[in-house]
């Protein structure tokens, strides 16, 4: 993509009220328009990042025999009332809104309520089971602040995967297949050196669930973390009897902030006894379904990288997420720019996405939106180079700069 | 994909209250899940519809131009206080919530004003256009009635997209380009032949816009249809002034009920002049963007196809959007399922989708539910086949069988 056919521009400022480094960058790198508090539009580019994001996520879920589909944002009040999240008492992150008649309707802050009343309507024997289904939603919820950027939205995506089992066995199995998706999800984003399963709460079948908590400082969450045994404890259930069954010293733990990227959840039959979510088993009999909801902040998780990475310069992006692979600087005069144009058709056609700044602007200016940018590699072509036969190549995370011929840059970057 | 994988199920019913045929057919063959009236789930064969129509989309506007982009569903109430249309009087189908701090805020049922107000931010120069930006959004309209399936949601997906032009020639090159990228996506969609580019009524600047309006008895409007001179026109503005400014009389003219399946807008500097959108013109002026706004509805557009294409055995995809090229039966014993276990593999190995129905039914029941999805081509491999090397063919347009061998059968298919 030209540089010079983007809507948006980099700038040196963000808008005035707006505190989170993540947003601050992404706001000046172009990627990210902020509508209002904890509300954000997503540009060609930070769409991009958000598709690659989901590319991957998508690929680990489906390898997990996890199936896409797309719930709706409207909800209906019966379908929360019967497990009494309906109440704003009890949930108090509804946005409500009104037919015309006068009906009640929410937008899906969660969507486990909806999936089961959807499930009870195609499960009904064992044979139908196991079955995990999940989606890219959008989100809405009525924080009271927001000013996490886009790392806690008012409206956000969210992968929400949920799982029916016939029993604790099947359940275990996927909640233990889905660990390990997690642990490939933030490997490939890579984020996975930092991020630990973590010990949270549970519910009222089990004792824990699982957070995945990626180090950060900008994070809302402290965890306590044993590096030697790679166990890590949140806050909330770090106690005695907790140390105990993991066979931890307390002094051996070190407290860290950290950002919340991912959750597990056990729901055993809690909630299909609320909602009656049954199936008939191989002797006739009627069980309850178990149920296990799987989350990851797709936002949010672009939020934590860039917060995690980024340096004075700007954003650095991971390849696997990055909006393109390459960005290309073109300095000079009409034989650099017939060159440049050039060496972006051959990388694109290649299936490299480049970058290509093809502006009249100082050499310096798109160095800085190189940088700001974050684009893992930049690639110039100058007449000073050119008449050495030579490229300059600079990864984004080193800022060494290499000179290169033809065959080595393309080697480099195949 | 597996049939005996798939959480859904095909139904011999619909639910009582659905009186859409569009709707009933997607239900009874699991593509849809009706959540409330007016708003759908799609399950994995239906995102995968939804998903094709979309990249059809996608891809003509890419090659007009367009950059892609999503804006939120959260919307300001002081972004539409500027041209009147936050007033529930003159937008009757807001859904309107609140903030915590009592804020009022709305769900995008168009973002007309919000894009005009994220461009604002960027465009400023005449070197900064023409721009071309577009998404696909899920749209909130709080409808009155819904009686007509997944051709008019309360919750939908509309392709829209927004033009940014220096003058009014900018603004009609690209006006006109859009109409032939339309014409393009419904021949692609397989609905070219009986979609029309109707006249209808303009807006201050213009006399005219333009709808996309395809033949079909569920639709909701109404056109007068000139065949020979392929010219076709809105009811409300079908007036004596129009027919002598189109050359045509009254009587040569047919009357058919129609959907509309895009619409076209040229707002010249109507937009811009209630919200201020300036650019710096050559001379260093400020002068008024030129805004145009291109819809298509895609949810609607999956109703329509279903509509007009459904036989009394369910629906007929074209191949363009159907979730798979083949539907693979399989009846009889181990060598048969041996056989089809391998072709499904063979297949999907060329890139071609396949539905493999696998369960242990009777096999009138799986070419009623072959023939319910719509999906192009059935496939069958049966014992009595095998003997004589042969695979049963059946196009779902004609349902006329053939025996092919298997070269001639991955040759057809290929």
């Amino acid at each position: 993509m030209r540089i010079s056919q983007l809507f948006t521009k980099t700038s040196k400022t963000a808008p005035a009220d707006e505190v989170a480094k993540n947003a601050q960058l992404l706001i000046r790198a172009g990627y990210v328009y902020k509508v209002m508090a904890g509300v954000y539009a997503y540009t060609t580019l930070g769409l991009r990042v958000l598709e690659n994001i989901k590319q991957v996520v998508r690929e680990e879920m489906n390898a997990i025999g996890g199936q896409e589909l797309i719930m709706s944002s409207l909800q209906k009040k019966s379908t929360w009332e019967e497990t009494g999240r309906w109440d704003d008492e009890v949930v108090d992150v509804w946005f409500k809104s009104k037919l015309k008649d006068e009906t009640e309707v929410g937008f899906g802050w969660s969507h486990e309520e909806a999936i089961i009343e959807m499930m009870k309507q195609y499960l009904k024997s064992y044979k139908d089971l196991p079955i995990n289904v999940y989606q890219f939603q959008t989100k809405m919820r009525n924080e009271l602040r927001a000013k996490s950027g886009i790392m806690r939205g008012r409206e956000f995506i969210m992968k929400d995967m949920y799982s029916c089992s016939i029993d604790a066995k099947q359940h275990d199995a996927f909640y233990n297949a889905t660990i390990e998706a997690y642990n490939r999800v933030y490997d490939r984003l890579g984020i996975g050196d930092d991020t630990y399963v973590t010990f949270a709460s549970g519910g009222a079948f089990t004792q824990f669930s699982h957070e995945f908590q990626t180090i950060c400082e900008a994070g809302e969450d402290v965890i306590y973390l044993h590096r030697e045994k790679n166990i890590a404890i949140n806050e909330e259930v770090l106690n005695d009897k907790t140390l105990t069954e993991l066979g931890i010293n307390r002094d051996e733990l070190e407290k860290v902030k950290t950002a919340e990227v991912g959750n597990i959840f056990n729901f055993g039959t809690q909630k299909s006894e609320e909602t009656k979510f049954t199936f008939t088993n191989a002797e006739g009999k009627e069980q309850f379904v178990h149920l296990g909801s799987y989350g990851i902040g797709i936002t949010r998780v672009m939020g934590v990288i860039v917060e995690k990475f980024a340096d004075e310069r700007g954003i650095v992006w991971p390849e696997s997420v990055a909006p393109a692979k390459v960005y290309l600087v073109r300095i000079g005069g009409d034989a650099a720019i017939a060159h440049a144009d050039e060496l972006y058709g051959e990388l694109t056609a290649k299936g490299i996405e480049v970058l290509y700044d093809d502006r009249d602007e100082r050499p310096g200016t798109k160095f800085a939106d190189a940088e700001l940018m974050g684009i893992p590699y930049r690639v110039t072509v100058s007449d000073r180079l050119l008449a050495d036969e030579k490229y300059e190549l600079t990864p984004r995370v080193t800022g060494d700069t290499k000179l290169l011929t033809r065959a080595e840059l393309l080697d480099t970057l195949g």
